[in-house]
């Protein structure tokens, strides 16, 4: 009875939940502490304790109403505002409030941006791994997804394969960096290079390519490390932020969609991101939360704790004889499985009470992804089974 | 460079933008206070106390990770709960928790059930005078919408009307009650007759058709007059609810889809549908407002100061010799244009500093839409600008 892309939707979801409720009886038949679930992205530190205050103080400062209260599509002006003069004092841009659109998260955002430029049979390219959810997104405006097979060893885009696989349909070409699932920053060349293949493609197809970067992992960048602000480096850009992981407010659904000002009808992409705002069933951007993250510009989650994660299960896995790059942002590891088949490792994995996610879930088989956002603890607890994992398939201690 | 979808809207919207703008242009020339905006559905008295309370306490109470971070697509499960018991409480139904979607809002929810069910080219009924967005949310999924012109004065539904324009393609009939623009109460009659009807035309065509009923007005209802919950007179049917009038959280986006039970499918609609609020990139309805929504079931705003509208323009209106009905629930009168045409009969009252909705935004020409979600003071002000607009018109003292 329901619709036949909702049918095969929920085919896939089973898989999903059955992997969910595998966990959940792994909790329950050798208890909670001994399984080790790193198959969730999901912040496990609170957010600062600017949120709270900024929500206590916006309640008593401002007249309920207007807390509450409908605002224009885009969201409130002077939040807008804020967002766009945060932005410009960050990346030297020259965002007006009328390029930032308060949207529900960044999946909210991305929904919004394909919404308004996606025409049916229009195409988006992806580099691969990517987040599975942006082939539901594409599909919902029944535009099609280009995977771009990942070309190097270290997890840069490759702008050669990106030149070659777009076409005069492609209207759009999703990034996500830091990357969900590498933990790789695509770094300044990357990005430039990604810039100018997409310069000479327009060129040659008289028509624009908008780069749109899905950025939620944008403050979770290590050793000060640079994230590149892909409006400076490409006119056609725009930019779905989330505050989910910067203030771990994933729940609270709130973030912003940043529309270079230099983009082909910049104007009325804004007007019809509004607009699909509204359509799509939004309406806005919750409203409390939007004056509460305008309060927050300054703020992030604590890094350091993360950082510390990262060191601790880098160097527990790589000691072990694990392969994975040392992540730069974001809260993933990368390691590639032992074998090489990566559905075949999770499930030798979930044997050790391990919960992991196969690399084939990011389109990317051969790797398996670990989400170190988890008590320093469990990480620690988990070395146990990953040496027992190790040593079933042959890696030796480094 | 947008989709051509969102170029037609974007063409329609900038006549609204228009309207609002002149509305601004009215009030920096004329002053707020003499300009009489009654075109815009946005509740005007604050949430009850009860609603900051719920989020101050929430705030003490809860670690913060658990107010603000992910949970289930479909929402807390101990808030879907609360619904339920809520539900069955005041209609003796038999929800469980599972039957319960949280929303951003009854357009996210209408979103998720129009994207859980419909297929392209699915036929989603309504009838007119029926609120615009319907239209654009049954063309987000391809639908084709077929509106079902007023059969009576009293604008109650025709069960025969809806019965004739149904075709084996038909997926879903979208009902609003108490209704915008024309305040009225689909009585217990009413849709007792659309049950019988839907329930022939089923088994005519072996396939469900599903009544999906938009209430964000369920609570706005005046004299204790009963809004009758559908799923009674109904099995295939399923609730789209929303806080944003009941306690003015309209820029919060919170609600919830109820599926009834007894429906076909019940099950599989429930999963498609959190899958839905997750693909669509709602990814979950905003969590602390879910928490607050769920401690504040018992409470609404103040009907009493929106009686008090009621009554103060109704009396005003009817005795200038305008023709309306008077309104059983939400914060609209549908006045009948004196000369028959809306559009004139709006431009002629803007020329007194009046703003309303032509019928026409409605698919029902001949009517106009007052919204008295205003200040009492705006009301009584306005009737000099009535009365001389009732002179133009030859409409004669009552």
């Amino acid at each position: 009875m329901i619709s036949s892309k909702m049918t095969k939707l929920t085919q896939t979801n089973s898989v999903i939940r059955a992997m969910f409720e595998e966990g959940m009886r792994l909790a329950a038949e050798y208890g909670r502490e001994n399984v080790f679930d790193f198959s969730l992205g999901n912040p496990n530190f609170p957010p600062p304790d600017a949120v709270g205050t900024a929500i206590t103080d916006i309640l008593r400062e401002y007249p309920p109403g207007e807390i509450h209260g409908y605002m224009p599509n885009a969201g409130f002006p002077a939040v807008r505002a804020a967002v766009a003069e945060s932005l410009n004092a960050g990346y030297g841009t020259s965002f007006g409030a009328e390029h930032i659109i308060m949207t529900s998260g960044a999946a909210g955002g991305l929904n919004v941006a394909l919404k308004t430029l996606l025409d049916p049979g229009d195409e988006v390219a992806v580099f691969a791994p990517y987040f599975v959810e942006y082939g539901n997104y594409v599909s919902n405006y029944d535009g099609g997804l280009i995977v771009i097979p990942p070309g190097s060893p270290d997890f840069q885009p490759s702008a050669d394969a990106l030149e070659a696989a777009v076409t005069p349909r492609t209207k759009a070409v999703v990034i996500n960096s830091p990357n969900n699932p590498t933990g790789i920053i695509y770094s300044k060349e990357s990005i430039k290079r990604l810039a100018s293949a997409l310069e000479r493609r327009q060129k040659a197809y008289g028509a624009p390519i908008y780069l749109i970067s899905d950025e939620p992992y944008r403050e979770l960048a290590y050793d000060g490390a640079e994230v590149p602000f892909v409006t400076r480096y490409y006119r056609n850009a725009l930019v779905c932020y989330s505050w989910s992981k910067s203030l771990s407010l994933p729940g609270e659904r709130i973030g912003y969609l940043a529309i270079s000002p230099e983009a082909d009808d910049a104007g009325i992409i804004a007007e019809a991101a509004a607009i699909a705002t509204r359509v799509l069933g939004f309406v806005n951007a919750p409203s409390l939360m939007q004056l509460a993250a305008a309060r927050c510009l300054g703020e992030k989650t604590d890094i350091a704790a993360y950082d510390a994660n990262r060191r601790a299960l880098h160097g527990g896995l790589t000691s072990l004889g694990f392969e994975c790059a040392f992540p730069e942002g974001a809260f993933y590891m990368w390691v590639r499985a032992p074998g090489g088949d990566d559905r075949t490792f999770a499930s030798d994995a979930k044997k050790h009470n391990i919960l992991l996610v196969p690399g084939t879930s990011f389109a990317c088989p051969g790797y398996v992804r670990i989400a170190y956002c988890v008590e320093k603890s469990t990480i620690e607890r988990s070395m146990g089974g990953f040496a027992r994992l190790a040593a079933e398939h042959g890696l030796k201690w480094k």
